[in-house]
């Protein structure tokens, strides 16, 4: 339960929460377009001030992009921790507009939704920390821990100031853990930590045969074709169950335990609505494997692109030179890129056929992370999660990656906790985006809840 | 040995039968070029009044392209056979000009070589028909057969209009036999017929998977890549020793037998050249088969064109939503594309991976072609080619497709005898197009022979 204090202070700021979000979402800051430039800028100030408001000492620093608001409240008391909240102010372009059934940047509320670009990406699971940090400081003054609050302006451009501004400021950065709400529930009413996200390492796989394209009836028949030798190589990187069949693949894979599998395995998951939701003619994967462990335990192997020979029209009889496939691997705990890039390079040079020359190129890459979930901030969270929703949060991993998480936790070598509100269905970068009003009023909720856990 | 009157003619013709037809090279009849088609027009008057100038009725036929010139010679005695001579008149455009060592439309012999545009493709081997059959005629004022030359004007832009012409001309080309001029020998001074064509089946497989492109880190695992799924299905047209592995694929193919296998096998070939010129690493084809074998007598599966996802720079991760190959397989008698059709089908069908849809587009197809090299016109074939050269010709294959052989054959009726006095090198297509003056030469008296031989 949180305490009444706390709870009294939302009841009286339910409208308030809800009005000054409304501002936020007002101004339209598209990070994408420089059009949009002086309203990126406006949002920065916007959370500056509201920061500023609660009683922080905040700055606003400009990059070669867009700004880094920074908020710092340290007035806890000491050997309390010291606590940093991410979030970003910038939003997705809202086009195509005439697909949104009101307007992008005037919010509306509709069956419990606040419709607006940028409602649960990013700018409500950003206020709502804000206004849970309000809650503790209006209603005692105080703060069980120390806060830094970093709002960026470049998330939905790809944070490309991000993690050059936490290396120089490892000073006014430094913290005991990170937290980030970013993400959505696993379902409504069921609060959840998202714990892995998958890394990458990304190739282009270029084979060559003749010098250049050959008729393919004057030659066809004498020479290996690149293009079919390409389709054996690819044909190798799995056996039939969907297991990877590149030798050494899994030698580095973390075994979850049973207890996370089981977890993830009671999860309650509709195979048909998302296989419906791909539009696969049918699921297919790693035998062995349920849909959400294929998803986010288990490492992956998929083509991204195919090119060789004659791709226009009708038919041109060549025999091509060359032959090209993107491949990429998702990886998961203790993959690294590297060690991955020397197993597909020494798989693809022992399967080439003869005939034809196959070179690997790595392109890039990134690890894997996956909390362990031990130690105070976790503990702190699910009791938080748990008394402000009622019901105890669930695990829940990601497929793909999310750069900064590993930002922070290599530079400022804190645990970095993943704590969403979002919903499934939300349109996050689609038309008509939106964010559960109750979720906003329970996420600050929790929030709240999580500063008394911490300080308890 | 040809007869002395023949002899003497072609002595006593030596400089006006290479003065002839260097004013024939002048004319630059680039069929591919509208701004040449005046040029063209010029070549097939310039051809028709040197057939009538040796006493044949000759027409320039309209056609919707280029003109087809027919000129024919019917006095011979009662029960004389008809031989339809075929050749074209048009040649490929002479670009890139400055990679000719003389100009393309002004003809130059060096080291015995004609150089020029449509020296061997196909004016010389057309002309030196022309000569052949004035040889009899200034000689003797008759010809031992029938004779009716077809030149067309548009081979070298895929003969659009001939099968319409011969269709719709049926009574006018009706013949027993045909002979065509526009391939090269096998090696200098060994004359040479060539008795097979590849065919060929071209199809499109495409596979779908996903209704859209959906993101490889959200996604990936949980679903069947389609790019991934046609690299499979690729993988499974060949065995490892290069046997094309579609089940009954091979069981209408026509056996050559040990007489021309072993004869194929007695032809000089050098694996080292020929892998030198294709500038692959390595040859490789079907185990059992020599190059030869493998290019003229055996079936292919190639692919010629993938495309599938990303293609650009760098990396995209995407997992596509579908893959195409553009497949063709050349086939050899009696393989007809239709059958080839149904069980490329059931293979794809087959062993397409679950959770895609693959499907196969038949785009066009033509059968393979090969002369029994059995009858009278191949019996002559081979004595006035013995007698020319001093030397038994050989029996070669070409691994692409003539499709005016099949229509002649088809829609008259007649067998095809093709013999060519090209050379390897040649550059038919190619800046610095040459023919051998010595092949015009021998080319002109195994002809001549021939009439004689069809005579006896």
């Amino acid at each position: 339960m949180l305490s009444k204090d706390l709870e009294a202070y939302f009841a009286a700021n339910t409208t308030a929460a809800r009005d000054e979000l409304f501002e936020l979402l007002r101004i339209p800051s598209v990070s994408a377009r420089s059009e949009h430039n002086a309203d990126t800028a406006r949002a920065a100030d916007w959370v500056a001030q509201s920061l500023s408001g609660i009683g922080f000492k905040t700055t606003v620093h400009p990059t070669a992009g867009h700004p880094v608001v920074v908020g710092e409240w340290r007035k806890a008391p000491k050997g309390a921790q010291t606590i940093l909240i991410y979030g970003h102010y910038d939003v997705q372009p809202a086009e195509p507009l005439e697909l949104w059934n009101s307007p992008p940047f005037e919010p509306a509320i509709r069956d419990g939704k606040i419709f607006a670009r940028g409602s649960v990406d990013d700018k409500g699971q950003l206020y709502l920390h804000i206004k849970a940090l309000a809650a503790h400081l209006s209603a005692r003054g105080t703060l069980p821990v120390n806060v830094i609050v970093l709002a960026e302006g470049e998330e939905e451009v790809g944070s490309e100031h991000l993690a050059e501004f936490i290396e120089s400021h490892t000073d006014l950065l430094r913290c005991d853990g990170v937290v980030i709400s970013d993400s959505a529930m696993y379902a409504p009413g069921q609060p959840s930590i998202l714990s892995s996200l998958r890394g990458l390492a990304y190739f282009e796989i270029e084979v060559v045969g003749p010098a250049s394209d050959l008729h393919s009836g004057i030659y066809g028949g004498a020479v290996m074709n690149p293009a079919m030798a390409l389709a054996r190589i690819l044909a190798t990187m799995h056996d039939a169950n969907g297991h990877i069949a590149i030798p050494g693949f899994y030698d580095k894979v973390r075994d979850w335990g049973d207890a996370a599998r089981k977890q993830v395995r009671s999860l309650p998951f509709d195979d048909e609505h998302f296989r419906a939701e791909t539009g696969s003619p049918a699921l297919f994967g790693e035998q062995g494997y349920s849909t959400l462990e294929r998803l986010w335990m288990r490492p992956t192997c998929e083509v991204n692109g195919l090119l060789s020979g004659y791709t226009g029209e009708g038919a041109k009889t060549v025999l091509p030179s060359k032959a090209m496939a993107k491949v990429s691997c998702r990886l998961v705990p203790d993959q690294s890129p590297e060690e991955i890039e020397k197993l597909m390079r020494a798989h693809v040079e022992r399967v080439a056929p003869k005939g034809v020359t196959a070179t690997v190129k790595h392109l890039h890459g990134g690890r894997a992370w996956r909390a362990d979930l031990n130690g105070p901030l976790f503990d702190a969270a699910r009791r938080a999660l748990a008394s402000a929703f009622d019901r105890e949060p669930v695990i829940t991993g990601e497929g793909g990656s999310i750069p900064v998480v590993g930002d922070f936790q290599r530079v400022l070598g804190a645990p970095v906790l993943l704590v969403g509100f979002g919903l499934p269905g939300e349109n996050a970068h689609a038309p008509n985006e939106w964010m559960s009003e109750e979720n906003y009023y329970q996420g600050m909720r929790a929030m709240a809840a999580l500063w008394d856990e911490l300080g308890k």
